[in-house]
């Protein structure tokens, strides 16, 4: 469910390195080339370009890059070029240490804990520790306070177990559980947390189901019913990342666009960081939901060699 | 501090299988010739031992072991023979299992969680889920009851930064926290959890000896002092296993031998478990402590192939 287009006959790593070198090579920078390489290679043929450059050249691709080019574009295409275990990672750091810690921040958090498999949520704690010496997990009770440092702390602990299997008398107790929560407005309670933490996806699923037919409502829905803190806010984001990513994603982007000027960080996060997992289902949620093209949006809102590496991500061909 | 021999020319994975295969063949089995291949193998000799035995037969080398081999010595080979994360997903799915839930059996889930590398203790959860069709902490929650569940959940959930890094602040700033709840009698305190679970292995042991320094007692002694419950015992052995591990293992080995009848399984599981780890610690650690040899109480306690497997693994020679 990839949008991001690799040519038939990819050239070699080394061949790449050499047209990147060239980009970079005099006064003026090639960035149409730059999106042209980079834009139009899968994860595993980045990470080879990547190797390729260090060994070739004195300094590393990323600081290459760094030095090139600059604003959004740079700081997208920087995304995209990390091993994405790395680039999570750094996502996360950047979140837990910005000043402000509101939901725009730290819905980052959970989107790398519930949208990603569990062994990726594993390689980026490895790559946090190496990264940052410390655990992601002491970075978030050492920046977030009570009660999302418990829910936060609890989802990227998790390694949910990865296959379909689902047992409904589980799904309708714990649905059940969640109900009693919901209804006391005490959404913080461990129980809440176990299940949201350790249970598999396709398990969840079918507890959320499970809730919505015994108890009339989506849960999501009775969730936000409970307050605007930003706990319901999180807990909500929670349910969308596990139930169905592309709602959350396609929301953000939503987010990122409309109103006055564009969050183009966010923008960025969720075109890179999804370009190679669900972003055709995104675009088609997009669509479903606001009536209105993704791509089209994505045009509208940004320009010059930014909106090219993106719409470069998003299957357009330059 | 590895006691298990490995000579010093290593025959050749198919050599070894041959020797075997020997073993297995007819009517009787040559139990010391099992010895003396196993025994002297390394974890990634092993391996390849077990990748190329599947190779050449029908079955598993698990398999074939298991209907060769009987009793203690059965069991005890074939937790030698398993892959580490694989025997220790095993050995933390047998402790949930059994009916009774007593320290003896959960303390198993307390050393896979602190007394491995963080790197391990990952191996572990991955090979739970493809061994038992859910994740371990989905385990823990369907079988133990609370508060032990929450600091089992926590513990299995880590993943410690392991570098060698520790602030005194944070030290004197967590002891005094640890203090509090001890006070309070409140062991299964949030705070508690998250020190005990989030910080890195050389930070606790900082934290540690700063409550020492702080408040007159070492913390395991408090923490027994607070009452004689499986809560106390469990953290005891948490303490214990980041501290230092051998003490530990030495007390489980003395426990599994003194008095009438031994517990061979505890004593199986610390000796094939530590064999490639930290033995030659745990041994000083019995002697010191209990001034005797705790070779010579694993001679005295065992009989047969299964004493003479042990005794391989400590270092003996056959």
């Amino acid at each position: 469910m990839s949008t991001r287009r690799v040519p038939d006959n990819v050239p070699t790593p080394a061949e790449d390195c050499q047209s990147l070198e060239e980009a970079f090579k005099g006064w003026g920078t090639d960035e149409k080339k730059i999106i042209r390489v980079l834009g139009c290679r899968n994860a595993s043929q980045r990470r080879k370009i990547r190797d390729t450059y260090q060994q070739r050249n004195t300094k590393s691709l990323i600081d290459s890059l760094h030095s090139e080019l600059s604003g959004d574009f740079r700081k997208a295409v920087i995304l995209w070029t990390y091993d994405p275990p790395e680039r999570d990672a750094k996502l996360a750091n950047e979140a837990l240490k910005s000043r402000k810690k509101g939901i725009n921040q730290l819905q980052v958090i959970v989107e790398i804990a519930c949208a990603s498999s569990p062994h990726h949520l594993m390689a980026v704690r490895q790559a946090y520790c190496s990264l940052f010496d410390c655990s992601l997990e002491e970075e978030i009770t050492a920046n977030v306070s009570l009660p999302l440092r418990k829910i936060l702390v609890g989802l990227v602990s998790s390694y949910r177990y990865d296959k379909e299997v689902e047992d409904l008398n589980v799904a309708s107790l714990e649905a059940a559980k969640l109900h009693d929560a919901i209804k006391a407005k005490q959404l913080d309670q461990d129980n809440v947390m176990w299940i949201l933490c350790t249970r598999n996806v396709c398990q969840l699923k079918a507890t959320f189901e499970c809730y919505r037919n015994n108890y009339g409502n989506p849960i999501d829905q009775d969730i936000k019913n409970c307050g605007k803190g930003i706990l319901e806010s999180i807990l909500k984001v929670v349910i969308w990342c596990i139930d169905s990513p592309e709602k959350h994603f396609a929301e953000v982007i939503r987010g990122a666009i409309i109103g006055l000027g564009t969050d183009e960080d966010s923008l960025t996060r969720v075109i890179v960081t999804r370009a190679e997992i669900d972003m055709m289902k995104v675009r088609g949620e997009y669509f479903n939901t606001y009536k209105s093209s993704l791509d089209k949006a994505v045009v509208g809102d940004t320009s010059g060699d930014y909106r090219d590496f993106l719409m470069t991500l998003l299957g357009d061909k330059i």
